[in-house]
């Protein structure tokens, strides 16, 4: 696409799950990256298409074996930017290391997302493994903090639930649109999010032809949705957030009822929408009365959007869909780099 | 199990859709029931075997063929009962004349759900083609209109979305736990519910990993569910009821959401919830903190119950599954047909 | 549905699997089984409907606790017959103490299926752990080894890959219409059949939107229906057999090919399995171009075999579809214990 | 990826499909194709976005509207090519006049793909609508012919069964490895594979859970598999074909199984693969014992091929595995097109 494009170099650590292998799609096709680690402690030693066959044949894959996740062997690498993508806990001591060797990290963890060590302490059940860091990390979500995004050394990126709720709703707490104190939210996850972890209740036999919720009534993610509705709406915000895991591989819908002020019309909505997303090239906005759906969106970085007002009630439906995986993870963060390295928005996500 | 049961002849009308499958399925297997008629304009003429190879080689199957729903042929069989399995509208034509024939009717169909026809004609936009009759018809959920099911003579059976809705409120609404006017519902339907009619949207590939919101904000079950929450809440109720459809073929679930009133406790939700199910055959309760799953009820006449209380935010999440068809269509209506003919009400049913 | 029924002390060894988990469900339901014994080495302790919530609520499963598969243990409470539905390997050391207690043994795993302990050797890649009871051991096939199921102490009940290969073949292979030596078999099973365990492969997210064969060439199940086949034939058989792992829960299909003898018709073949299995309840027959579908078959015991005969081969297309955890395991283990108890042999499976 | 690259004016015919839909998205993408007609009678009139919500946002997307079929319209478009992706027999329809316009036409229809009318006759139950087309059409496997396609004014692009059937078939009977009377294959496709028609029995409740065959025994597909065939053979092949549906949105497994020549090694299967395919950018070979997965491969225009000998038969396995919309039909038509018009061979497809 472009004639002389800079290349950075970059390590996927912890790129063997699910969110790692989006990353490593991704990173493949991105004109401005050079993959130069992928790390993973199980598949160490392993070349990337016998790890993961469907790499086979890629342009660049050929020499890429998976190492450990050793900081001190990715630094020597020359890699510029590390993407983590490790359970929580786990990211924040690889992280550590890295940026005392002044790589930018890109955690798509919820290591660095919540601001307030008491409140991770209390969503996560354990201290905070760096509190020195969490005032610098920027809450990776770019099209409510970019300009912070592109001056940013680490990057904490938001997975998928946050980004589905909270896309929705900044714009309406922002204006004042909605009451926040009547929020409630239902989430429908794939099951990929769960991550690929040998696991009985995530089998093919058991997730077929199910539906169930779960972590009900307080989900982790709660934590960090709570604090960017907060900032948006300038006001603490608690909501109900309900978690559901669906036979799809793939893919996050989420609904969301809220309460409109008095004399909100369905076009305030409509505008304030339009106004925060217009220009954001990842935000489809359906307009009133569209429904997204999460097959129209699955394999790329958008995030759908539709809505409706309930006149009967006066509340406004918000409706979201993403690829969990992408625009919910991989997509997202690879979105940040874009931002944080110059690249445009878009560079290797269309 | 018994030794001498009266046997009633029962006729199937529209028995060719899922829900006229189910209904077939089960009465064949009650022993209480000698099936004399099924119809099917379509399918008229052939035999039950050919249509549904799923029942080759049952018991009772081989003599059954699909007849066309012609009321004076209905009632020449001898048929005591009818179930209606047709779509709204086209049920009410049949149901008159079965009922001037003597049978009882069970309307698996909206058409006598609304006892206002006025509130019929906004929702379903024609006027109710037999108003005459709605006074006399029994909403036929046996767990809140069980007495009245036993003496009726016109039974319009509830669907699979006002069930799962239904059933978990009314406790709480009876027993003025929580705010009438802060409920909230998000509901998630496998595609049977849909019906077996050839249309592109609900194809394999448009529905497999897909999942989205329809009818926003306004499904024509919010009729009947507002009906039976007011009489439960003696108040009017509104509610948000978001419906979404989901690659599973069976089951549903509902998520539901609304603020405790002041001082309402964990233990009074699960003690309104225990009292009005605690005898209720049909009815599991699940416990505080329980999630119910649709693979542990699909199949069967039971509906799953669990529950939160979010202390964060002074609500009480309900969560509820059923299969759709059996205890949200086929299984309720012969639940009833036991009540009305005095067989016990799980006969035919475990 | 009879009168007056022996009731036969039942115990289910290994019955938190999905092969374990059908024959509580059937057996629960058997008018002439009380169930006296689960055993779970993992769940032992645990109540029946807390490990299996679809229990929850059914007649007699209130006081079914798991125990521990101790062979003395459920001698003591009494069963006359124990199910085995364990790892093969495993399955031989509890059958020999159960049957030297007494009990009837009805083996659901490979262990006894083999009679001769060096192909045992060979496709299981060990020695037999109790060849003494090889020629005493019945296949419990109830369609080919009727008469000796009756009389049986040791019933090696075949799984689903060979059920569904064997059955559809034998009254040809009998018959002489088809050439032994060019016989293929290409399988597709559900991923049930895998067992529930916690396995990376089997996880949703990998076996959704997937197929793909395993164990090719020499998959271990080979052994027995070459032993069958070769039975049938009145000569050694050999053949070529595939599997596959394809997404649906429950359900294999198989479609076997060969070549027919000179001048052997259509109606030959037609005769041939109208012969052996016109009498036999299980076996449906779609007759010549009739297509099996795995969603009419799964839950029941049936299995529903079609034909084709190809002129511009010479070849014959047997299709098969059963539900691989009823008819290729639970099922056909309870069709054998009603003909060895006298029951009749539907009973407790329609 | 070229610096100066001519832009080719294309049109697609039938464009609203589900190969059409993924031609679309391909051509969208493709740096030396300027898409100016789609063509849909059904959506005429209507924004490409409107009808497919997942191009929404695209770039290049927004000016493009469906228009009617009219083969002097879409000539006037200055269109250098036209893909067709019609039903047969409408196909030769349109193909005529637009190669008389002096276009190139690609049909992925089974229209010009078989060289003897009779044949066509015989198989598609019509009379070859324009019989003096069938010398100059190329059967459109790059694999195959890539050297005719340079040439070609009309590529017959040949579908999913058929590339998945010869493509593993044609090296090993072109060095005389196998027997040719001895094939048999068996192939299972996802629901995609039968069009976006409105049909009962591709609704996802009747395809979900469910595994049938279909077409048996003389799928319409045998004419051209045979066809190429008896030409890599040189001499008559017959084999016998089964295709299976099962539930997967996108993907076709093909399994294949012949008697290997007396003496033939593995070693010499896997010479002739690598030999015929070793410089084949989207055949990938897995080796022998490797097991090809469609989901490695959905998305993408790589066919996956792997291999076993079976030493006790004398037989090999073939498996291979493909995207059945992609390198079934819209990438390897796209892959013609490159070859036709001096593209690199992966251009617009990795």
């Amino acid at each position: 696409m472009v004639g002389v494009m800079t290349t950075i170099k970059t390590a996927v650590v912890g790129a063997s799950g699910y969110s790692g292998e989006q990353l490593v799609r991704l990173l493949l096709r991105h004109p401005g990256v050079e993959v130069v680690a992928l790390t993973s402690r199980q598949e160490a030693g392993r070349g990337l298409a016998e790890v993961m066959p469907r790499f086979r044949g890629w342009p660049g894959v050929d020499g890429l074996t998976f190492m450990l996740p050793d900081p001190a062997a990715i630094a020597a690498t020359g890699a510029a930017v590390a993407f983590l993508a490790l359970p929580h806990g786990v990211a924040a001591e690889v992280a550590v290391p890295l940026l005392e060797a002044g790589l930018v990290v890109i955690d798509l963890s919820a290591d660095f997302r919540i601001e307030d060590p008491a409140v991770y302490a209390e969503f996560y059940d354990h201290e905070h493994p760096a509190p020195g860091l969490l005032a610098e990390a920027v809450y990776g979500l770019p099209e409510v903090h970019g300009a912070r995004i592109r001056e940013a050394r680490l990057i904490a990126s938001p997975g998928c639930y946050p980004t589905s709720v909270i896309l929705p709703l900044v714009p309406l707490l922002r204006a004042g649109l909605i009451d926040p104190a009547t929020i409630t939210t239902c989430s429908m996850s794939g099951v990929s999010g769960a991550g690929r972890k040998a696991s009985v209740p995530l089998l093919f036999a058991e997730c077929n032809e199910s539906v169930r919720a779960y972590s009900v009534p307080k989900h982790r993610h709660l934590s960090e949705i709570e604090q960017e509705l907060t900032r948006a709406a300038g006001a603490p915000v608690r909501l109900t957030f309900t978690t559901h895991l669906i036979p799809v591989t793939a893919g996050i819908h989420t609904t969301t009822v809220a309460a409109l002020r008095p004399g909100v019309t369905a076009a305030a909505v409509a505008g304030a929408l339009a106004e925060a997303y217009g220009a954001a090239p990842f935000v489809r906005l359906l307009g009133e009365g569209g429904c997204p759906d999460t097959k129209h969106v699955v394999g790329t970085n958008f995030i759908d959007i539709g809505w409706a007002v309930d006149a009967r009630t006066g509340r406004v439906i918000l409706l979201s869909a993403e690829d969990n995986l992408i625009k919910g993870a991989a997509g997202q963060a690879v979105q940040s780099f874009n931002r944080r390295f110059g690249f445009g928005e878009t560079t290797g996500l269309v």
